[in-house]
């Protein structure tokens, strides 16, 4: 009955099976093996358009990678309050910049306000020479409240971006999730609304650890800069054939969108549980996490019943699922709850 | 027929099947998992005394993070002028320091030589405002030429450091090789002969991508300061549980300095057969590396049978074996050879 | 009639001066003359304490070479959110400290909120590796908004930083303004208060351009990684004897408090005079700086007679006072008002 | 008879006389003054090329500033291993470029070897992901030992640097003496020979402390990036003015060239006298430096009657000369060595 977070959930067989797969004789290092390639036409046929990519082991280097190389140093990024680039990753994006900002925007359930963007690029004065000029957007799909965005509003916001020369950054270490909930397409939800450097997360949704930076249109000529920063921030480990097959088997038969769907849906058994034990959501279930506010001995009981789940700074809960959650622990949380 | 390098090899079954066996159902994230505790207990004993990890999945972020832990900005690491540190981890220690400088030393088959380094310690100026003072020492053992340092070599070498307060890293991204060669145990190859910080690698001997970064004594202080270094670089991926299991199965049995003496053994016997076949060794081969000058030719014939090995800057050629060179590969080395 | 910004202003004769007294023979380089202790001395007479010093030429330097001797990469700094660190640094204290994060807090006239800053710190968690915990509370006297804070309110703020061990850093751009106008002694309004790190401006109330950066009780500890990160920025000209001379002659007599004396005074005539043409104060005229809002067209029409001065972001103007605003400019901006 | 450096003299009366003529009334700050662009003018027409520029107060922030406007993080630039950039900044290169490195060349009197060039040059791989590839060529004329490369000399090196799509900084701190030795014009001994980022020093040559960064031709495309890294470097006080009024005196009338003569001719004479007495040259006496090797006893008689000289790493002597040194300093030169 562990609702901490999609990152206790272990790995898919598959993807595990995918490892032993790739086990097989020498490959050549550091990332010039075959399946790398692989992992590349295979994002390029699910993203519908050729791509380039890096694949690394933690979502935090994934952004933080992303960024430095859209941002300058005397840049800044512009990105939720509640962004996990802002909160969670304890100054990646500020070390692999060489010091750019974060400039911080409001919006309910951690979506970006969209007059609070206009605004704010309106404001944006690339010739001060005082202040960090705005060059990269981030949005993230789920956003770190769990809501979704829908392919039109990134588009509307990647539209204010790239009218005043921003570049689109999307963290999308639970885009599986966003993608189910929408129904949009991955093309959709990224590069056909505006993204042009993504971080693809996997190890959220079923792999050991596994997410890709994927560059679209004109974002792929920073491939070079790309790989030169992944190698000198160790982000280029020899064997890289065993992020790639990760990749390879997250993709293969859509298993990736299956798990997310499933981890979807028991997120929206345990919103409908809580909600029938007197829980208020704070936010919209748009994937597999539910934050709620809980009558009052109730964390305290399920606490004792042996759930795990996350306060939030705010003094709501969180709950997530993950591809793993079963039908046995909702149940157990079922008869917590009772 | 591959000897271009070991990190060309798979990984170990035994590896790969302590990933399945840690794949059972929920773990905590970010480093707080059992499997973490257990692989620091096993590298307690393996080395006999206590100490603090952290794990990696690079060599070059054991290092990076291991330097950045020792040296402020201001302050220089001094090498050997082949280090890996130096040549091949594309500015990885000045990114993860903040600018601080590596200084050079010469010395025979990439051992810093004593006297040269006596001398830069002497005309060390903490206190001369305009230069980058040396802070630390950083050995690699195997050396970048394959060369082993005996126990008294690395004390005599730590020691000049210790007396100028200098604190000593050893890259052991080939240590069980080194352990092998010197029948050394692991406490006198690096904290008994006065390592503070080191890098013990694993993934070139066996492991998918797994490398420790081991505290010793006082540098058990930096712990805090190492993990936060390692948050913010992207080497805290929240499914840990993955990384220490491979550790923990790396020590388990000695698995790895068996694998580390067969990798030797062939070694030796590329190196026999080389020289019948008229090489000449440019450096010892005191490990799992062979450098040899070729005699005209074989360089070219070799290729053309299939041989994988590596072009040297110097005009000789590098020949790698691993765990996982199997007699086969020698007897096809022999056959091109012929 | 330049009310644009107090660093608009000429040098005072008596400063320049002083860099002809100063411009005999040779002298020692990089910091080793003898007027560089002589500011140190006059420093420590001023503020009633023996104290060490570095000088820089920009307030931009001082605070962020301040900042980076206090706050590790991996920390923050909880400033007011119309910081001149925050806004008007190009992001310095991300450059210098290797990518620390500024944490902002609100208050009236850029006052940090006590009660904001007390929830702030009570949430500060030193040991979760996720975020950027707060290392150092940097206060501005005067604020951005031209506001002092009195002894008794850095004390307040400073006692919540220290205990919960962050260092306190003072921005004292205007330094001697907010000295004048709270009747304080230096020592009141810095080290006594609590003030560990003080960056104390001269160029705005006089010099041509000399900031000290002042380290009291045990932050003088850190002189030397201050120095050698001053060298590394750059921040050690070779003839620090015209940084050293500007100091003395600031100090000397009093100069700088009758300066700034001149300035507030001007700043009160100024408040009078927008006023009485149906300005409203937006923020306390604690020093030389006038916030207004003006009744329509007021604006135009002082632009149209020539007056400089700054709009402000948020609707209202910012009127600047220096020690060289002169009756005849007050009169002027009296006649443009008619 | 203070020989210990040229940073040691004064300033010259008509430089800081210009400083008093620029404090006049009410300027804008931070570099929107009108005496930045009479020095640009002033510098264009010396230079007979229209250029763009930035004005610091020290050598370190010119060199730093200036590498890291063409040198990525990822990246290297090829210097002399005696050069100021290696030997005497504190790591500002690697400060400021964000961690780039410094890749070091032999040479006879510290000029970079043509043939050690062309090796490193063609060795340059930079689709190497493992190394940092050369991007900038770094050249110091005056050499940090004195000498100075001829503009066929540094066309010969900028020509190969630009072959290999590097570009070349040239360290001019003493330019004034290079230009005299050698009867270059200006632009003769920089962007004609192929120079297109350039430090040009003032202070050593009778300035308070002010050195340009020149960008030539395609390199002024760097200027809003040079200008971004220099505010948020503390490099942008906010009176400017004070910098430009240093340049445009420096320049005017061709005081600069004066002085250098000045310089150049005393170091002849002190070179004539040491070797009178039994000195030998170790390097040519190109400017305004002497470096010798004394007789027995003669550095130990020298100190004692008073004389300032610096000891150099290798147990020779430098002895420096300025504008400033005086007949009055060679004679009682003369009389100590009697």
């Amino acid at each position: 009955m562990n609702f901490m977070s999609d990152t206790a959930a272990p790995a898919h067989p598959a993807i595990l099976q995918a490892l032993a797969d790739a086990n097989v004789g020498a490959a050549p290092s550091y990332g010039s093996d075959a399946w790398i390639e692989r992992a590349r036409e295979a994002l390029s046929r699910v993203f519908e358009t050729d791509l380039d990519i890096w694949l690394v082991s933690s979502g935090t280097a994934a952004n933080a990678l992303a960024l430095a190389t859209l941002c300058p140093p005397h840049g800044s990024v512009l990105c939720h309050e509640e962004a996990h680039i802002e909160r969670d990753e304890r100054g990646a994006p500020e070390f692999f910049t060489g010091g750019a900002k974060l400039s911080l925007l409001p919006g309910l359930h951690a979506r970006i306000d969209l007059a609070a963007l206009r605004t704010r690029i309106a404001a944006n004065q690339p010739d001060n020479v005082h202040e960090s000029p705005a060059h990269v957007l981030s949005l993230s799909n789920l956003t770190e409240c769990g809501a979704a965005y829908r392919p039109f509003e990134i588009a509307e916001r990647a539209g204010l971006a790239h009218e005043a020369a921003l570049a689109v950054h999307l963290d999308g270490a639970r885009f599986a999730n966003a993608l189910v909930s929408t129904g949009a397409t991955p093309a959709e939800l990224s590069w056909r609304s505006g993204v042009d450097v993504m971080s693809f997360g996997a190890t959220k949704n079923g792999a050991l650890g596994c997410e890709a930076i994927l560059l679209f249109g004109s974002a792929r000529q920073r491939l070079a800069d790309l790989r030169a920063r992944a190698k000198r921030a160790g982000h280029m480990p020899p064997k890289m054939r065993f992020l790639a097959a990760q990749m390879c088997a997250y993709l293969k038969g859509g298993l990736w969108l299956e798990l997310a769907g499933r981890a979807n849906r028991s997120a929206q058994d345990v919103a409908a549980l809580l909600q029938k034990h007197g829980a208020e959501l704070t936010h919209p279930v748009d994937g597999n996490e539910v934050f709620v506010r809980l009558p009052a001995d109730t964390a305290a009981k399920l606490k004792g019943a042996g759930a795990g789940f996350y306060a939030w700074p705010d003094g709501s809960f969180r709950f997530v699922c993950s591809w793993a959650t079963s039908p046995d622990d909702i149940a157990a949380l079922a008869a917590a709850l009772s």
